[in-house]
C-alpha cells in the first residue's frame, strides 16, 4: 500500500520546479566568487534565486542573506543579542534567548518591547499564528512562510528567518532576512560572501531549489491550494473529533496554519501513536522533529498550560499541497481504528 | 569554441556520481530526524555518505561533523581557541588564528607547537605541500583531500576540514574530521544533529553527493588519474617556461599538488591575465577564489617574500580529472600569445 506523508511541518517533498532548477544548477560549475564566465553563471544562479525568494517572500528591497538552515540564521540573527522570548520556539531560537515571555493558555504571546524581542509567526506544532507587533527584533518565519498570505516588508518585523524545505526546497539551505543596511556581525568569517554577513562557497545547487520552490509556493498560495488544503485539514479534524472523544483538538477554531492539526489523547504516548501510525503507512509526529530521534514532551503544549500527560500525548498532522481527500480518509480510518483498540485496552 | 576550465582548485565540475547520487537523494523526503520510514530513509542516505567520507579520506573511526562548507567547519574548530597559524592559510583560518608562524622562502613552516597550531595540507595557490607535526591541532585539507594520497588517521592532526566542491562534489557542503570524542562547543545550536556539535536539518541532497564524491575521487587517485594530470601540468609549465623568460614558477620541482600550477610575470597584473584568458575561452584564476570578485595582491606569494609587484602578477591553473592535453597546450598557446603581446606593449 503507497505510504501517506502527513508530516509536512517537518520536512516537504522537493517540488518538481525545484528539482528542475537544481539539476539545471548542476551544469554551472563554477565558483560565484569567481571572476571568469564559469564564476559569473554560477553567481547569476545565486542572484537569480535570491530575487525569487524576496518575490515570494514579499521583501523586495530587504537584504537575503543565504545560510545553511533557519537555524544558522537564527544564530546569526539572536546570538549574544539576550533578546526576549518564549518557550513556544523552536529550540534553535531558545538556544539565544531570554525565556521570559508568559504565554496564554489560547498560545498567544503579548511583547512588551519589541525591538528586544523575537516572536515567531506561527508554531510548528499547533500552527498557531502570532499577532506580531511592529518593531519586532526577530520572527521565526520558517513555518509561515509559504503556507501564508505573508510579506516580509508588512510584517513589522526587523529580520526573519526562513527555510528552503519547510515549502517544497532542499534541505540545507535557509536565509536571514533582513532590512536593507541592518548591521549584522559575522559569525562565519572567510571569503565575505554575502555581503560579508556569512563566509563560506555558495550552495548553489541547493540555492537555485530555494529560488524555485519559493516562486512555486508562492503561485500555490495565490492558485488558492491552501485553502483546499484547509478543508481537508478540517475534514479529517472533523472526522477524529467525531470518533474520539476524550481526544483534545488544539488550537481548533483559532487562527492557525491552514495545513496543522495538533492533538492529544491523554494516557496514549505520542511517541507510541508515531511509531503505530507509521506501521499502518503514514508518517506523522510527535512534537517538532529532534536530532537521533529524541523524543520528549512537547515544551509547547506545556508552556501553554497542558500538563505532562496531556502533552506526551500529543502528534501533530500536517498536510500538504499534495494531500488527497482519500489520504486524510484513510489515515481518520486508521487512527481511530487504534485509538479504539487503546481505549478497550485501557478500559 | 569549447571553454577549457582551470580553474579546479577555486571549485570543480560535479562528477556524474555525485549527480546521479544527489537526483536519487531527492526523492527522499523525509527528515532524518523524523522516527518514521521516511525519517529514517533519510538518514541512511546520510550515515551511507558519512562512511564514504571516512573511507576515502582514511578517516574509518574519527568522527565526521557535516557542515556548509570547509570555511564554515574552520570557524568551528578554531574560532576562541587562539591556535598559532602562518599568513599561508585560507581567509577562512586566517579570521581566527594568531598568525605568528614564520614562512620560509621556499613555503614551508615549522610548527614549534603542534597541538596549539593550526597548518594547511596544500595550499591553494601554489599547490606547495606541508609536512604536518605529529599532534597537528587542526589542519585545513581542503586542497589535500581527493588529489593527494591521505589519510586523516595517519596524519597526525587532531582535526581536518574538507570541503565536497574541491573534489567534484556539490559546493555548500563541507565537513569537520575529528578524532573520536575530541570535545568541542558547538556554534549553531538547536535541534541536536550531527551529535550535538552542528544543529541544523541536514543537506541530505548536498551529503549524499559529497558522499559519492569522495568515493569516485578515492578510485580515480587509486587509478593513477592524477599521475595523469601531474603530467600534462608537467607539459603546460615546461611549455610556459620554454616561452616566458621572464616569468616566474613557484614551487616548481617542490612536492606540491598535481594540478597546480603557480607563475607570476612581474610587470603583468594577475587579474588582467584573468581577463584576457576568460575572453580567449579559459577560466584560471588570480590568487584564491574571494567574495564579490574582489581582486587583491597574493598574501600567499607575498609571505614566501615576494615583492608586491611580483604577488600581484601571480596567476593559478589548476587541472582537474576531465583535462586534456589538447587543453594544456592551447592554453599553452594562448596564454604565451597574450604574454608575447605584454612584452610588446611594455617594450
Amino acid at each position: 500500500m503507497m505510504r501517506v506523508y502527513l508530516d509536512h511541518n517537518a520536512t516537504t517533498p522537493l517540488r518538481p520546479e525545484a528539482r528542475a532548477a537544481m539539476i539545471a544548477a548542476m551544469d554551472v560549475c563554477g565558483n560565484p566568487s569567481s571572476v571568469h564566465a564559469e564564476g559569473r553563471a554560477a553567481k547569476a544562479v545565486v542572484e537569480k534565486a535570491r530575487a525569487q525568494v524576496a518575490a515570494a517572500f514579499g521583501a523586495e528591497g530587504a537584504d537575503i542573506v543565504f545560510t545553511s538552515s533557519a537555524t544558522e540564521a537564527a544564530a546569526l540573527a539572536l546570538k549574544d543579542r539576550g533578546l526576549h522570548g518564549c518557550a513556544l520556539e523552536h529550540d534553535a531560537v531558545r538556544a539565544w534567548i531570554k525565556e521570559d515571555l508568559p504565554v496564554a493558555a489560547d498560545g498567544l504571546v503579548a511583547v512588551s518591547d519589541p525591538a528586544r524581542s523575537t516572536l515567531q509567526l506561527a508554531n510548528s506544532e499547533t500552527g498557531l499564528l502570532q499577532d506580531l507587533p511592529q518593531g519586532l527584533a526577530v520572527t521565526d518565519a520558517t513555518q509561515g512562510f509559504g503556507k501564508l498570505p505573508v510579506a516580509f516588508n508588512w510584517l513589522g518585523a526587523e529580520m526573519a528567518l526562513i527555510s528552503a524545505h519547510k515549502l517544497g526546497g532542499p534541505k540545507g539551505i535557509g536565509a536571514l532576512v533582513m532590512k536593507r543596511g541592518t548591521d549584522l556581525a559575522a559569525q562565519i568569517k572567510g571569503g565575505g560572501q554575502e555581503m560579508g554577513r556569512r563566509s563560506g562557497t555558495e550552495n548553489v545547487i541547493g540555492i537555485a531549489g530555494f529560488g524555485a520552490a519559493a516562486e512555486a509556493a508562492a503561485r500555490d498560495l495565490a492558485d488558492g491550494v491552501w485553502s483546499r488544503v484547509e478543508k481537508l485539514r478540517n475534514i479529517l479534524e472533523n472526522a477524529l473529533e467525531a470518533g474520539a472523544k476524550s481526544t483534545i483538538f488544539v488550537g481548533k477554531g483559532r487562527p492557525r496554519l491552514p495545513n496543522t492539526l495538533c492533538l492529544a489523547t491523554p494516557g496514549w504516548k505520542g511517541e507510541t501513536q508515531v511509531m503505530q501510525m507509521d506501521l499502518a503507512g503514514f508518517a506523522i509526529s510527535a512534537g517538532s522533529a529532534c536530532s537521533s530521534g529524541k523524543v520528549r514532551s512537547s515544551a509547547v503544549l506545556q508552556a501553554m498550560g497542558f500538563d505532562e500527560a496531556t502533552a506526551t500525548s500529543a502528534i501533530r498532522v500536517s498536510l500538504g499541497p499534495e494531500t488527497t481527500e482519500t489520504d486524510v480518509l484513510r489515515f481518520a480510518e486508521a487512527w481511530l481504528d487504534k485509538e479504539k483498540k487503546h481505549r478497550a485496552r485501557a478500559a
